[in-house]
């Protein structure tokens, strides 16, 4: 067996687009508790107060919701040269950009689902104005005390029309370990999502099989709270603002993350979750597979899975017949 | 043995002295959590989300830090008539005024230790306007999701010259159960700090002995919050905003109550705090004493007892020698 | 309008029957983290870790699991002699018994849906063998690092064929206030659940309508432990040990509590809650009435309220047409 | 500059020696919540419930407490042949063992500091018996409902008598990343403490000043709980079952781990932590100083580092004159 790629990092950034970009950046800023970067023209820049970036999440002004692309941060120059030749070498290349406020030129490609991605290595870490710093140095930026006071971007979640396609290019050209997957069965072990992990956070990206069969579509991206306590308090300020919730708070059955899934205004999901004390280390990690008949039991609690779960992402589609 | 006296609802209200107004106001706010009921001349009224009256501080321009009063809320208008008749047998008595914002006639007193004090029933149930409504009916206001987040009221700590005449008194005159006392010693059973409990809760008033000798000081009041997690939050709001900490987060060994004490930017000390699931409903809870020997061990887990929590109360007296 | 009656101290103890004696009590020590008082004959006494009385759960050997008996503490032997009066003058008193195991002399009464309930005054304070003793004595006994590590009894859910019988007789001859109530609609006002208060837990019994129109049946009995957290770690230890778990953890909308339902190896189901720092102190609280319509919106957070919850009780009946 | 050298996985395991063999087994699986994997003449293997090798703690009977050894995992072959070339070419170098119960092949070496270190790849992957498997099979084997119920091993400290010596070895020839150090002033940078980062959590090693100036010992290793709730009940079990607390529950200014220190019976010091969502996925992250005139304000929210914490290490030695 090859040895694992470890050239990724971490999941850098998400660009939303949103046809309410006031009204977004009033659930970011406000409900959220994260903080404007920058704003140029028709986005907004954002950062949770342990971002160590210019930013996690560009809100960018849309017809409607969906997601623009989303970024890798790569773990050196030489990894980043290996992850560029190695996309170089297929038709999902696309090439080299200056990069945008906040990091340096990236590479851009396309995911076999045609989600727009990029990976670069060249950051700008947020220096924090006097008024922003921590009392303790080593936070990013201080503490917001104002919303859900979300901690750092966890994770993207994708809808995917070929989950297999986009496995085996993640695998293979950016590397990484399949921490966990539903296949249909045991037997063809045909993959229904599958949750890839790029350091030591159990996954960075989840791929999961969009039931309406469209392509390149966001599920949700994830900004983690320091405690189950918080996303409990989550629940609690989005019912008192009319921030629509999906289903949650509950622990995933996959992955074990206590959830909340909530729409934010311009109709993207959103996840707030923790993880508790749980990482995964160990560098041969055996993926977990998870059958579809074992997934009847729903949520690590019981909860049933919502059936939006497999067809509601942005852009929204005409849900013709929900394919199975 | 009589049987106990229940004719008291809850502490009702603190009148805070402060000589930066506007600075203690925006502690109270944007730290605490708390919301303005009223601003009328040199006095503001404020309210946790869910304390149901009209307010439970109220902040008073004064040259220095201190408390210029306190209210207790009778269970019943006989209750309080059965409260005035045993106080005016007393030469504490004062008697009654019209009340204030929020609430109808008052019998004030003195406590034995020179507290000014008193006693209503009639009083004004916060009505939220509608941008202030919860989405749960039965919380009083929604949460703010700001700051430390407080629920409501819990309790006052004063400090006192004469320790044993204030626990008569408030017994004899008032009612409840003495829950917890500190004693020199199990032999003369002197008490060094009393705690009353008039409802379920273990207690709404603790009295301790002022090693400076003063009289009528104040100690504390306590907001609760409703985990210990939010607490361990509030410390590092606290420690983001410049607000000075003086001890804990920890966990009392006296009625076991999990603590952070800060002061306010007018000088006087509040405590965030919870007591997980804690109540006592025994209806003839026997007091739980503590020698001065037992209280060496420090706080539940070891912490010593700081000695500013022995003579530091306002308003501030000049430290002469510390009486033990 | 009358003075609140305020002389009822606590719920005190439940008597559930279970087929599998055995069982239930690995269940309530193993699980729940209770521990043993007594065992005699067919019956084990158990009590929660800070429960000061000699036992709030005892476990009887029978045919199918239900309900023999609950009972009330009265807030002092006048107040227990102002309420057996009040009862002895209705059909539904049956009499005084000597007492139990842990408390002296009861009267017995049938609630006005047959549950067979008694009220007393005298009881037995738990006193721990050393090696039962709290580091911190003003805890009932030491926490037992056990399973689920409930704290204290806290409240009892009946089901009732006649919700507005049993709410009349309560507030008419026990007293308490009705904190909370679902009537059909407010034009009708007609009661199908009701909450009462008696101390400054927000409810310490619930009485919901049986859509199996049976009468005197259980529907559950609570437990809280200190956290919310603590909740989410029992479901975790309900998972691993194969105790089903009904729905849960999630936020009550009415009371707010937070809860996990289960259901013990005997069948009865029980709850382990959190009320953060939720309490009622006012002494004229107004009842909050919720709508049907209301009641659509599910749990505070979204979640269904599951259809067992209006027809699973014990004992167990015939699940004929079910009465809406 | 060099790129950073990613070549180790984890801390893998530590042995500790005991005077007491009996006694700290009762407090790692009682206490701690951890379950024994195999016992060997002298030594009895231990690992916390979501520890996916055999053992990660060690425990060998000896004549005072201390460390036998500690041990790496290597995040694959090659670069444990990295590592071992690269160490091969210092003086510091032992040899190849053929491992011990639970992993294969361990090249052994010293520490700059005397600290015997191993480090191996082949490892036995932790395979639960039926009664041990976990509700969910992510989960390494299941929640254990007892006592602190850690979750897995979070880092070792050492004492050293050498600082800067052990830190350019460790950076030189393990890998990883400086995180935060303790430097005496920022003209000088002589480290007085010093972190390592390995994977995404903050740290896997940390070594500080011994201030008795011995060489080689230890001062700690810990283990993670899933929530900060969980250290302060941890608290609450060491209290109430003679587990001496050392200080704590608190959070550290440096790398912000919410700790508590206790000492196992054998006399070895241990501590249960939570770090949140606290992670450091930064490829480049830049090393953090603090200079000691920074370390006077004590703990994040001002509680004192208590003195015995840079001179109480295992094995003890007789505190002569402490070097400061």
């Amino acid at each position: 067996m090859s040895e694992t790629i470890w050239d990724l990092a971490h999941l850098a950034h998400v660009e939303l687009l949103t046809p309410k970009l006031d009204e977004s950046t009033w659930f970011f800023t406000e409900i959220m508790g994260m903080t404007i970067s920058a704003t140029t023209g028709d986005s907004v820049y954002l950062r949770a107060y342990d971002d160590y970036e210019h930013h996690t999440l560009k809100l960018t002004a849309g017809h409607e919701a969906g997601m623009r692309h989303f970024a890798w941060r790569a773990r050196s120059p030489k990894a980043l040269d290996r992850r560029v030749t190695a996309i170089q070498q297929t038709p999902l290349a696309i090439g080299w950009n200056k990069g945008d406020l906040g990091h340096g030129p990236a590479f851009q490609y396309y995911s076999p689902d045609g989600h727009l991605t990029e990976i670069y290595f060249e950051t700008e870490k947020f220096s924090p104005k006097p008024d922003q710093q921590s009392a303790l140095k080593n936070t990013a930026s201080r503490f917001p005390g104002r919303g859900i006071n979300v901690r750092r971007i966890d994770h993207l979640n994708l809808f995917a029309g070929d989950v297999r396609a986009f496995r085996d290019f993640q695998l293979g050209h950016l590397g990484g370990i399949l921490t966990e997957s539903i296949v249909d069965n045991l037997d063809d072990m045909n993959p229904r999502a599958v949750w890839f992990m790029v350091n030591s956070k159990s996954y960075d990206l989840a791929v999961t099989l969009d039931y309406l069969g469209a392509r390149g579509r966001f599920h949700h991206v994830t900004y983690a709270v320091n405690s189950r306590e918080e996303v409990l308090i989550a629940a609690d300020i989005c019912l008192e603002n009319g921030i629509k919730i999906e289903t949650g708070p509950h622990k995933h059955t996959i992955q074990q993350t206590f959830f909340l899934y909530v729409y934010e205004p311009g109709g993207n999901r959103i996840e707030i979750a923790n993880t508790t004390a749980r990482l995964i280390t160990d560098p041969d990690y055996q993926t977990i597979y998870w059958t579809m008949e074992e997934r009847k039991k729903g949520q690590a609690w019981g909860l049933p899975t919502i059936p939006t779960f497999h067809t509601q992402g942005t852009p929204m589609v005409k849900s013709e017949s929900v394919k199975e």
